[in-house]
């Protein structure tokens, strides 16, 4: 058997391996951005228009980056009341992190060819089974009572988990909706996200 | 609620986050001073001015290093005193992590078209901007005394809030000068750190 | 003499510093895998099979995950009861990392050229290294009580070190049926990960 | 005044950065090693020769994997015993992980012009800044006992800084060297790393 404080320096080995990925993740997203290539004697006449050109990159790492923290933040509130772990939540948690640390090539096939369906496809589905990966990890976390330091109060438990598949059901949605247009299938994640904000805020309140 | 010891280990993965994005920033920052291509029987005659004429990336390499150090050291001491966090606290740091984890990207358009202005101006509004965000940070836990462990001295705080405005307005100031040189836009970045260096010392004797 | 505290500081600032070349190694995979460069009005058409052409990639970094995070689940469960170290260990674990931090270049190679003999030998060759060095490892751990916090089950110890030397030999012996069949050796590494994830669960029931 | 725990806090954030640029600075290395572009029809012939003709590369990172290592190592046992920390240890542990992310590029250098003088230079030279300002950092903490949480051995930091001293002189010598024969500098490096090594092991003897 364990000790508790084996248990805990466990647990912390497991959060410090995740956020070393979320931290480099994030941080290679900036690789995608490419200073153009201009010859000197154009420089002051086409960089401005060179770099305005790169929207699509700065919007992906913008998105990207918001993805990534958002996965951080219900990582940390998950794995806040995690005492103990068995080898499925390692697995699970392996899983994830195999997904968030794909997130930088669907980012950049959307800073390349954003305007086309397929990687507007790509990049939904890929946050959508991150996000449910994560309900994964939650929902098995809560099902078993010793993996937890105290038991959860049911009712946040289940609002959580109805938010971790809706979530993930939108961006499958999403996906139908790019086939017709893909601009509305990006403005869906972005009513997505401010709606979600805003049902978590009130929840709080 | 959370007990004493959560919220430590809280507030103690954020900065571990922050931290690695920092650790990573710092060091993608080599990955553009690039090795040049030299045909084998030209080696020893072109390689050493060559090697001299990457001399702008080695100064983007210097310059960015200092820029994301100081922010570190700033990040540190204003994370020192902070014991608890809420959802604007992560936000904001996320939003500042976010500029860190940037700040290759204007390094490298400095280190390829560091003569021209609209890089000095991007790089000048990129670390204006950071420095803002930490400023935010520091101002928004000082006005919540429950994120703190104790509080703060008031004239200290004044002495740091104040700093942490003149600093991006002298930032946006390079910028206007940009416009008439390069050069001295640039200069004013290093009287700026020296003086602050001076100012600090003094404070603290 | 160091005082407990003092050795359990050393230990973590070790197990600190292989995570995070173990979440820069997995996180660097995705790195290989390229976005096609298409021309802007042949997107729609070639984008589909220009990304399942990609497959080998994908397998790599797939096959170079789970690789890696078998290497830290090992490496998690044999430094779980060292709470002390010496010189001889941590140049074990250095060599180690190394092997660790050189796995994306094997795996770029199996993904440029997964069809021929070489490229599988090496990507063997190496994954047998890493797993003899954390044999070594473990095998140096044990035989050092005064690294360990407590004595360690015998049987539990001798049944370790036997799946730490089968694995490579496995690892060796597909790179001798890969002179025969490249497609065969590949499939050796995924019926050993099967079978040992039997032989692990029965042993715990 | 900070409370020790603080303190504690304090020196682990510093030792943690650290951490974070050494696994980092070590696992890029793997990125300078690029796989050859050979035509399919050409794989089997020329691969092998390929890879072999590489070998400058894996020296490269073979050596720069000691070089970090070796200084990771010394940076261990130097921040052991340091309790507190102040504006000019911070500065100097700065300008050492800048060298430290810097190593990446010399050991670039070296894989591709490995066989000219200037090369061969730059990177002694690099290694050698570095091992100096390792030493100061050592020098600094142990003249200030408020550092330190126990006085520490005068012989034993007087070994230290000794080889603190010699270390730098040598590869400074073999710049020298290198202008007669750039195998010979290299040989040197080599030689000073077993030679250390003994000396180490009779000292502790």
């Amino acid at each position: 058997m364990l000790r508790p404080s084996e248990t805990m320096a466990d647990r912390d080995r497991i959060v410090n391996l995740s956020d070393g990925v979320f931290a480099i993740a994030i941080t290679l997203l900036v690789l995608d951005i490419r200073v153009p290539d201009i010859p000197e004697n154009l420089v002051s006449r086409e960089l401005p228009e060179a770099l305005l050109s790169l929207w699509p990159r700065y919007l992906g790492y913008l998105l990207s980056f918001v993805g990534i923290s958002a996965f951080w933040l219900i990582h940390h509130s998950i794995f806040r009341p995690i005492r103990a772990h068995d080898r499925v939540l390692l697995y699970l948690n392996f899983l994830f992190l195999m997904v968030v640390a794909f997130v930088p090539f669907p980012t950049s096939l959307l800073g390349e060819y954003g305007d086309h369906q397929l990687p507007v496809a790509i990049y939904a589905a890929t946050l959508a089974v991150g996000r449910l990966l994560l309900t994964a990890i939650h929902w098995y976390s809560t099902r078993n009572d010793r993996l937890l330091n105290e038991p959860q109060d049911p009712a946040t438990v289940r609002f959580f988990l109805r938010r971790g598949l809706t979530i993930p059901a939108i961006f499958l949605l999403s996906i139908g909706i790019s086939f017709f247009s893909v601009g509305v299938a990006i403005g869906t994640w972005l009513i997505m996200l401010a709606v979600d904000a805003l049902v978590i805020r009130r929840r709080f309140r």
